[in-house]
């Protein structure tokens, strides 16, 4: 007989035989009858059983979060909260937890974060904690069939290379045979080289990695980058992209994943597109008008973003950043060359998504790389991409983990990573 | 005006106005017109200008490969072998190729595949190069949509990790700040807990990094691995998800690729659901037919796997492998302990994908490292997830590079990987 996930049991008809299979959450053994709470991932389901001698012998060894099968019929006449349960005929442990367990599931009080994360696959069988992948996974596949929709074909570029990205000193070493290597930063070097390959537009999901030795709430050393690029395009065509690619991600999550949403107590709505824009030197104005000093060419810091954040709702764009504080590979403004054809995606303070327009001339590329001070010759196989034709481009990086943090309103990026990597963390 | 992709040329009225933006791919220069080659990413059209002065002074600065815009109109009465053809009436350079180039786009004479990738930029412009990642691509969309309908969601685990998956000596070292860390060679350990933490069905799409010694033609030391893991399902389960993700992959591809299909001389079909299975030890007894000597417990060689395949028009299983040549996790047949709950997909002689029923119980979890005399105590983030509830649970691995190579008939698996990593190679 096939296994029942427990939000379809609705779907039977009062009385009609089910099997279902789940972690016993809760037992309460009564004089003549057992009432016992089934969980599965799709929700819980309270299970009835008649103390007979048989299973009462059973129930009473099975101890919470063990893997039990459950043999019963619906009855749709409970009395309780739910109006459904099943009247159990059987039940046999599949797999048996042992005693006590390390983190409760069911539990008014929350344990910290820290203790959380050592018994990640204890705390994720919360339904308000395994949500948030829940809706991570709706987001990324929103995102994804917009991409899809706009004939992005999907690649995979190596983690393990021999340069750094944006030339800093955040790079994890890594011991490759004879050679010595880093793992990527950023796939920024390799989707550009793909723009000289001709493949027009591309998007990679994957790991990138960052050696930066703060422990903050909002980085983490290992994240997923949602990346793309695309050719004969300006950061106003990547800007719109960007916008339309999370519009698709929200309203793909909010369509699949209204149970979540109601499991995290929050809601969500749709963000309109365009998102409004303010460049760099309107947001030093609006600064200034607040009687805060600022220097052009400085990065704003987290309160001057706030500052500029709550004159809007939600997403939006700074734009025209100065040259002094975007990487190498950033498209100068050609009529003011102190700034850029660069983005930021900010949401209130934090910054979700950094794109622009790219350098596509090479001697202006190798013009950069010297203001930079920055070896040309650990990037030869990217310069050379740019000797032989390479189109005018532009693209984005969008960290998944941060987004969905954004948009659920956590205060810590670890809520939404899986298994997380921070300054100390490398298990589990 | 905006750009238009030289495919859709042909939905154009004849002496419609058009832009076109590509890569400047060959000049002829008559006596009064000159015929230039365009190509972008959905093709190659051929644009005619009238040699007046200032036109032909252009023309002739244009190296091949420079990135051009052409303004004309499109001329549907051409004589052209294509039929279709621009007028042009104004050309530009948007960015300059230098001369010679390190590798032609245009030649009848392959280079070898060393030189290829080391100008791998030039080496993707060929039509019939590009080809093999749109067709990855789109057989990565097909499968990534049947788990989406089969309600798999997607996580992200983390690479760099503290332990090893199999326990063996295959790994990448990485410097993590105070640590030794590795790269992960695989997400099963991470997936399995996922189970634990009640996800019922995961997939993951990631890199993953084998410190192989040996160079083949067959293996990489990163390459992109499709992971799938299900609760409260057998091998048999995973089999079928297996056959109808690949079956709805080459689908998809055949449906969206059918000009690359082209472009690569070959045509596929879609393989028929289920696919053949054969027990190991009916393998011994064909290879036995055949006269060859083989000890049971022992892995099939390349010959022997050949003579299997030869039984076989495309994709078949082998199930059932003794317990000695599968991993630690792997779950022992109950009726016959000396065999497992396993299997390989294999095409022809060349194995597509590895899966099992995985281990459930703690206790017999605990007897199998013992046997394979791996340390318990590097893994006690996996071994705690078994004992706490732990649903019975099935998966398998599947390298997409090496589907794309088996599917396209290629001979090594770097042609189906953008950027390898190899023994020797961490550049481009």
């Amino acid at each position: 007989m096939p296994r029942t996930y427990i939000d379809t049991l609705r779907d039977h008809e009062d009385g009609a035989k089910v099997v279902v299979y789940g972690w016993m959450q809760e037992a309460r053994i009564m004089k003549n009858i057992s009432f016992l709470m089934i969980r599965d991932n799709t929700g819980t389901i309270q299970a009835t059983f008649k103390n007979d001698e048989a299973t009462l012998d059973i129930i009473k060894r099975i101890n919470r979060e063990s893997i039990v099968r459950v043999d019963g019929s619906v009855n749709k006449k409970s009395i309780s909260k739910a109006g459904i349960e099943i009247s159990g005929t059987s039940i046999s442990i599949v797999n048996e937890a042992e005693a006590p367990l390390p983190l409760p599931v069911v539990d008014p009080v929350q344990a910290d974060l820290e203790t959380r994360l050592n018994s990640r696959f204890m705390d994720l069988r919360k339904r308000n904690i395994s949500a948030i992948f829940r809706i991570e996974s709706a987001l990324l596949w929103g995102i994804r069939q917009y991409l899809h929709s706009q004939k992005f074909i999907e690649v995979h570029t190596p983690k393990i290379v021999a340069a750094a990205t944006e030339g800093g000193s955040d790079l994890f070493p890594v011991r490759y045979f004879e050679k010595d290597a880093y793992l990527n930063q950023s796939p920024q070097l390799y989707k550009e080289v793909l723009m000289s390959a001709g493949f027009d537009r591309v998007f990679e999901v994957g790991p990138a990695f960052r050696a930066e030795e703060h422990n903050t709430t909002r980085h983490l050393n290992e994240f997923t980058s949602i990346d793309i690029e695309m050719s004969f395009a300006d950061h106003n065509d990547a800007m719109a992209m960007l916008e339309n690619a999370i519009r698709s991600g929200i309203e793909n999550a909010v369509r699949e994943n209204a149970e979540d949403f109601e499991s995290l107590g929050i809601s969500i709505s749709v963000p309109e597109t365009p998102f409004p824009r303010i460049t760099y030197e309107q947001c030093i104005d609006l600064l200034q008008k607040d009687g805060i000093d600022f220097t052009f060419g400085d990065d704003f810091s987290p309160d001057q973003l706030r500052t500029i954040g709550s004159r809007f709702s939600g997403f939006y764009f700074i734009t025209e950043w100065p040259s002094s504080v975007r990487p190498f590979y950033t498209m100068p403004k050609s009529e003011d060359p102190r700034l850029t054809n660069s983005f930021d995606l900010q949401y209130r303070e934090i910054e979700v998504t950094s794109g622009a327009q790219r350098v596509h001339d090479p001697k202006m590329l190798i013009q950069r790389f010297n203001e930079k001070k920055l070896d040309v010759k650990s990037f030869q196989f990217y310069v050379d991409a740019f000797k032989y034709g390479m189109p005018p481009h532009a693209g984005w990086g969008l960290g998944l983990e941060r987004l969905t943090m954004i948009l659920l309103g956590l205060n810590n990026i670890r809520e939404t990573t899986l298994f997380p990597r921070d300054r100390t963390r490398i298990v589990p």
